[in-house]
C-alpha cells in the first residue's frame, strides 16, 4: 500500500490528533497502523511480531491520554513501532534501522516523545518512576505510563522498580504487554504465575459488568481516601484474593484483551483518572493480524525483508556464522564432557543454543532476561564442580558485570563466557554494540579474555576454554560470519600466545600490525596493499586480550619502529592500551598508533558502513599505517 | 571470657560435631556462640548486631543438616560469624578483619565450608541454585540451603533467582533471615509485605499444632507425588491463601521465631526431608542478647572495639571524613536548588545522607539494595528535569554498570554519581575495594569523571557537579578523611582542568608526578623527599580522569623526560593509561611509569598496611621515581 492509501494515519502528527477521532475512526486507524507495519517492515526488515501485538494498545493509550505532556515510557523498542507511527514518523518509516534513518528502538534524540531511550529490557518502570517523581517534585500533573513486556517485567531491575513503586505510591500506570513470550518463549516461575492470572475471567468477558463497575467508581480521590484501593480489582477478579502485583502495593486491573480497542479505550480513559500505582495486565498476540507470524512468533520476531503476500522470508544460506559455530562447538563439548552445561539469558536463538537445547535439554538453562542471576548461577555451578558455558551478548553481559567480577573472578571460578555480538552489531545501534567488553573484562584480575580472528578460531578457542579449569575465561566475537581473507594455516591455541600471520621480509620500511579478533581480517587485507606499496609488514593475530603475549609483541617490537594495534572495542582500557603499557615498560621508543572505536556512541547502520565511518576498515588502516611511518622517529 | 571458659564451642571443629550433642547441649552451645561474638567482636570490631541475630538459626541448621556434604550459602558475610565459629575458627577469631587474619565475610580460600564467597548482597539464591543443579547433574544427594536477609531478598538478582528456582523445582531451601532491617531500616513495598506475613500466627505460637502437622506429614516423595506441595504451608497458615513466595512456586513455611532453638531444630530436621524448593521465613532480632544493640541496630551494625560492660563505643572525633563533607555539601546544594534530590541504595549512613534524609525527607530516596533501579530511576528523574545526586559506593555501582552506560550515558543525562569508598577500603577486603571505577567509567562516552585530592576539593567538585547540566558526572573519593599534607591554596574547579601544585624550579633533574584523587597526598609527601634529594619535582593534581587535562599534561611533559602517574585504581583502563595514550599520541619520548593497583584482588587489612603493600605510599613512590630517572633516556 502506498502512503497515500492510508486515510487517517498520515494526518496524525501528534498523539493529541487522536482526540478528534471518533472511536470508529480510531478502529480504522488501528487497521492502518497494522497495515503500515506490514507494508513497511516487510520492505525494511526489523522487529515485526511484537509490534503487530501493540497496535490497539498504543492507539487506545494515545487516544485516552494527553500526550504530551503525559508520558509513555516503552520498555525496549521491539514494541514501539505503533508509537513511532502515531508520532508523525510515517513519512520516515522507509528509513527504519537504516544508516541515518529512524532507529528500531526509542531514542530521545530522534523525537521528543521518545521520552526515554530503550534497547536493553527492564528499564521502563525505573525510568517511568523517575518521571513520576520528577513531576511530583516539580508540581505538575501529567500522567506517566510504563509499558513493559512479560519477559522484561521478570528481570531483576523491574522487580527492584516495582518494589519502589509500591513503596512510593505515587501516580503511575504500568501496562504489562503480556504476549506470553518475549523473543523466545518466556521462562521462569513468573511465567506460570501470569498464566494463572490469564485464566481468570477476562475483563471483556465480563464487559458489561466491568463497564458498569468502572462507571460506578467514585472519583479517584474519594476512593483512595476511603481506603478502597483494591475495589476495582476485587470487583473484576472476585475469585482471587490478591495478585503478586497487589501484594507489591499496586492496583491490579486485568487481564484485558489487548486487541479489543473499545474495551481498551474504556479502561485507559478510566485508569487515567486513578490515583496511586496501577497495573494494567493486557494480553496481546505476537504477530497479531499476520497469520504465519501468529503461528511462529519466534521466527517472525525480527525479520529480514520478506514477501508480504507469500509470507516467506528467504534467508540466503550464506557463510557460516560465529553464532552457528559456537552452537555446534558447544554441542561437541557437551558430547565429550557430561559435566558441561549451557546457560543463556533469554537468547537461545541469538546465541546459537537452540540445537543444544534440543539435544541436551537437561543440561540447558535459560534464565530469562536475568543476566545478574545467570552469571552467579554459573558461578555456583562451577563451584559445585560443573563446567558452565555462559552465553550472553557482549552488551547484555554489562548487566552481569558485578557478578563477573564479584562472584566469578574474585573466587577464580572456571565459568566460560561466550560473548556474541561483540563490536559493532549494525542495525540495532548504540544500545546493542558490544563496544566495551575488552575494556570491562581486561581490568578484572584472574580473567582470561580472547577474541578469534575467524569462525574456525572460535571453535578452537571454545575447545580451549572447555579444557581450561583454572579460572574464568571469556571469548568475544562479532555478529555475522568471518571473512575469507585470512590464510587457513593454524597454530594451536595456547594460553597467552599470539599467532604470527605475516613476518617481516626485510624488504622496505617495517611496520607491525597487532590485531585482535574481528580486526585481523581487515588488517590482513590492509597488509596486502601496504606490502604492494613497498612497506614490510608483520601481522600478529593477538588472540588474547588478557594476558597479552608479551614475548611475541616484544620480539616484533624489537625489529621495527612502527606498530599499530587494532581492535573493534573502545580505546580506553582496551587491547591497544595494554600493548602500549607493555611497550612503554620495556622502554620501546618507536611510533605507536592505537586503532579502536571512537569515544562516542556509534549509531545504527550496516556493519560495513559503520566500520568505514569509524575508521576500522582496510582503507582506514592503510591510511593510518602510512601516516605512522611518515611520522618522525 | 577467655577461650577456655567456653565449654562446648572449642570442641566444635566441624558442624557434624553438633550431631553428638543433645538438644540441651545445643542450647548451651548457642549461649556460648553468642558470648563468643560479644567477647571477640567487642575487642576486634566488626559486624555485630546481624551476627547476634543468627546464632540460634545457625546452630539449628548445622545440627539438623549434615555439613559437609550439605552446603549452606550465606548471603553477605554480615550474618556468618556463628558459621565461622561452628567451623573451627574460634582460635583464629581474634584476627577477625585484621591483615592476614580471618575475613569479615565468607571466603572460599579461607575455609572449605565457606562454599561461596559473599560481600555484595543478593547473591546467595543464585549461587545456591547453582550448587543444587550441580548436585542434580552429578547425581549426588547433598542438601543445599541459601540464607538471605530481608534486604538482600529484595534485590533484583534475588528475584531473578527466585523466578528460576520456582521454575526448576529442584530441592533447595531458602532461609529468610528476616530482621526487619538490613543495615538501615529496610525500604520498599516488600518490607510492608513481609510485615503482613509476620502478622500471621507464628509457627511457635501454634507450636503443638505445628509439630503434630509436621510429624504427620507423609514422606516427601509421597507428598510431592500426591500433589500436596502446599500442604504444610496451608496447614500452618490457613488464614492466607498464598504468599508471594508460594506464587513463585516455593513451599512457604513460617514465620518462625528465629531464636526458638527447639522449634528451629524441629523445623530444620523436617525441612531437610522435603523435596522441591522450600522457603523458611525466620524472624530474628538484630543485636539479640545485647540490649543496647537490640535497641539501636543501625548504630551497632558494624562496630569499632568497645567496652562490653559499659555498652559504649567511644568514637574519637577525628578529622572530618569525605562522607561527612559530601553529606553536608549535598544539603547545601539542596538548600540552593529545589530541583535537587538525593538517592541512596540502602546506605544512608555509609554515604553520609542521614542528615539530608532528615532535613529534606521529601527529596530523599532510598531504593534499598537495588543499584540497577537506583541508577535508571535517577536517569528518569534527570530526563524529567530534576537534578539527581546518586550516592552509591564505588564497588556497589558495579551493580548498576549497564544502567550507567545504557540509561544515563547513551542519553547524556545529567545524573551526578557520588562514589564513596573508592580505592582500598581496608578491613572489608577484596569484595569492597573500589578498585575499578576509574576504569569502568572512563571508557564510557559522555562521562565526566573526577577525584578530589582532599575533602575541601570534594566539596568544590560537588558544587561543580550541581551546576553542570550538560551530561553525566561522577566523583570518586576514598573511605576516611583527607590527610593534612597538602597546601590549602585553591584554584576553582573547571571542566577538564588540572591543578598544578608544584612547578619545576630549574634546579636538579626534572621529574613530574601526575596524581589523581587520594594519590595526590602521598605524591606531595614523596615530592618533599625527592626535592630534598636533589630532584626537581612538578606535581599535578589531575582532578579529572575524563576528560584529562591535555594542555597541562603536555606542557609539563614538554619540560621534562620523566613522568609518573599515580592513582588508587586498577592499571588497565585507568587514569595513567589515558595519560600514556596522550603522551604517545604527541610523540613524547620520555620515561613514563604508571603507579596503580596491582592486577590481583587485594585482601583485607588497614588502609595504610594495604597501600604500603601494593606500593601506593610515599616510600614506594620515592623509589619508583628514583628508579625512573635512573633509566636511560
Amino acid at each position: 500500500m502506498m502512503d497515500e492509501a492510508y486515510r487517517i494515519l498520515p494526518t496524525i502528527v501528534n498523539p493529541t490528533d487522536l482526540h478528534r477521532l471518533s472511536d470508529k475512526e480510531l478502529q480504522e486507524l488501528a487497521v492502518e497502523v497494522r497495515q503500515a507495519i506490514l507494508d513497511k517492515v516487510s520492505v525494511t526488515g526489523g522487529h515485526f511480531s511484537s509490534n503487530l501485538g501493540t497496535v490497539e494498545l498504543t492507539v487506545a493509550m494515545y487516544a485516552a491520554y494527553n500526550i504530551p505532556p503525559d508520558k509513555v515510557v516503552w520498555d525496549t523498542g521491539h514494541q514501539a513501532y505503533p508509537h513511532k507511527l502515531l508520532t508523525g514518523r510515517l513519512p520516515r518509516f522507509d528509513t527504519l534501522r537504516k544508516h541515518k534513518g529512524i532507529s528500531g528502538f526509542l531514542r530521545r534524540e530522534e523525537h521528543e516523545l521518545d521520552v526515554f531511550g530503550a534497547g536493553h529490557a527492564g528499564t521502563a518502570v525505573s525510568a517511568a518512576l523517575g518521571f513520576a517523581v520528577a513531576r511530583d517534585q516539580l508540581g505538575t500533573d501529567e500522567r506517566v505510563i510504563a509499558v513493559a513486556g512479560d519477559a522484561s517485567i521478570a528481570s531483576g531491575m523491574s522487580w527492584e522498580a516495582l518494589n519502589h513503586v509500591g513503596e512510593l505510591q505515587t501516580d503511575l500506570t504500568i501496562v504489562l504487554n503480556d504476549n506470553r513470550m518475549s523473543i523466545a518463549p518466556n521462562v521462569g516461575a513468573l511465567k506460570n504465575y501470569l498464566s494463572k492470572l490469564r485464566s481468570r475471567p477476562w475483563l471483556q468477558r465480563a464487559a458489561r459488568k466491568a463497564k458498569t463497575a468502572i462507571e460506578k467508581m467514585p472519583n479517584p480521590v474519594t476512593k483512595v481516601a476511603a481506603g478502597l484501593r483494591h475495589g476495582i480489582t476485587h470487583y473484576l477478579a472476585p475469585d482471587e484474593t490478591g495478585t503478586i502485583f497487589e501484594e507489591m502495593g499496586l492496583e491490579y486491573i486485568g487481564p484485558v484483551d489487548g486487541h479489543d480497542l473499545p474495551l481498551l479505550l474504556e479502561v485507559f480513559r478510566n485508569v487515567r483518572q486513578l490515583g496511586g500505582p496501577v497495573f494494567v495486565h493486557a494480553i496481546t498476540v505476537k504477530g497479531k493480524g499476520y497469520d504465519v507470524a501468529e503461528d511462529d512468533a519466534t521466527k517472525w520476531h525480527g525479520v529480514i525483508p520478506f514477501d508480504l503476500e507469500k509470507c516467506e522470508m528467504v534467508k540466503s544460506a550464506g557463510p557460516v556464522t560465529y553464532t552457528q559455530v559456537f552452537g555446534e562447538t558447544a554441542m561437541e563439548c557437551a558430547e565429550a564432557d557430561p559435566k558441561m552445561v549451557a546457560i543463556t539469558a533469554a537468547m537461545p536463538d541469538g546465541t546459537g543454543l537452540v540445537g543444544f537445547s534440543k539435544k541436551f535439554p537437561e543440561r540447558y538453562y535459560d534464565t530469562g532476561i536475568a543476566e545478574q542471576h545467570a552469571v552467579t548461577f554459573a558461578a555456583g555451578l562451577a563451584a559445585g564442580g560443573i563446567k558452565p558455558f555462559c552465553a550472553i551478548y557482549s552488551t547484555f553481559l554489562q548487566r552481569g558485570f558485578d557478578q563477573v567480577l564479584h562472584d566469578v573472578a574474585i573466587q577464580n571460578l572456571p565459568v566460560r563466557f561466550f560473548m556474541d555480538r561483540a563490536g559493532l552489531v549494525g542495525d540495532d545501534g548504540a544500545t546493542h554494540h558490544g563496544a566495551f567488553d575488552l575494556s570491562y573484562l581486561t581490568f578484572i584480575p584472574n580473567m582470561i579474555v580472547m577474541a578469534p580472528r575467524d569462525t574456525t578460531e572460535l571453535r578452537e578457542m571454545t575447545l580451549f576454554m572447555a579444557g581450561y579449569d583454572r579460572g574464568p575465561t571469556a571469548v568475544r566475537y562479532p555478529r555475522g560470519s568471518s571473512d575469507e581473507r585470512l590464510p587457513e594455516s593454524r597454530t594451536p591455541i595456547r594460553l597467552g600466545v599470539a599467532e604470527t600471520l605475516l613476518n617481516f621480509t626485510g624488504k622496505g620500511e617495517k611496520v607491525a600490525l597487532i590485531a585482535i579478533g574481528s580486526m585481523v581480517g581487515p588488517a590482513h587485507e590492509a597488509a596486502q596493499t601496504l606490502m604492494a606499496d613497498g612497506l614490510d609488514v608483520a601481522l600478529i593475530n593477538a588472540r588474547f586480550a588478557k594476558p597479552i603475549d608479551e614475548k611475541t609483541i616484544l620480539e616484533i617490537a624489537g625489529e621495527c619502529t612502527a606498530i599499530l594495534t587494532l581492535e573493534e572495542n573502545s580505546l580506553p582500557g582496551g587491547f591497544g592500551q595494554q600493548v602500549q603499557t607493555l611497550l612503554n615498560k620495556q622502554g620501546w621508543k618507536g611510533r605507536l598508533d592505537l586503532i579502536a572505536l571512537p569515544d562516542h556512541f556509534v549509531e545504527h547502520g550496516t556493519q560495513p558502513i559503520l566500520r568505514a565511518e569509524v575508521g576500522l576498515d582496510a582503507p582506514a588502516i592503510i591510511a593510518r599505517a602510512k601516516a605512522l611511518v611518515q611520522q618522525p622517529r
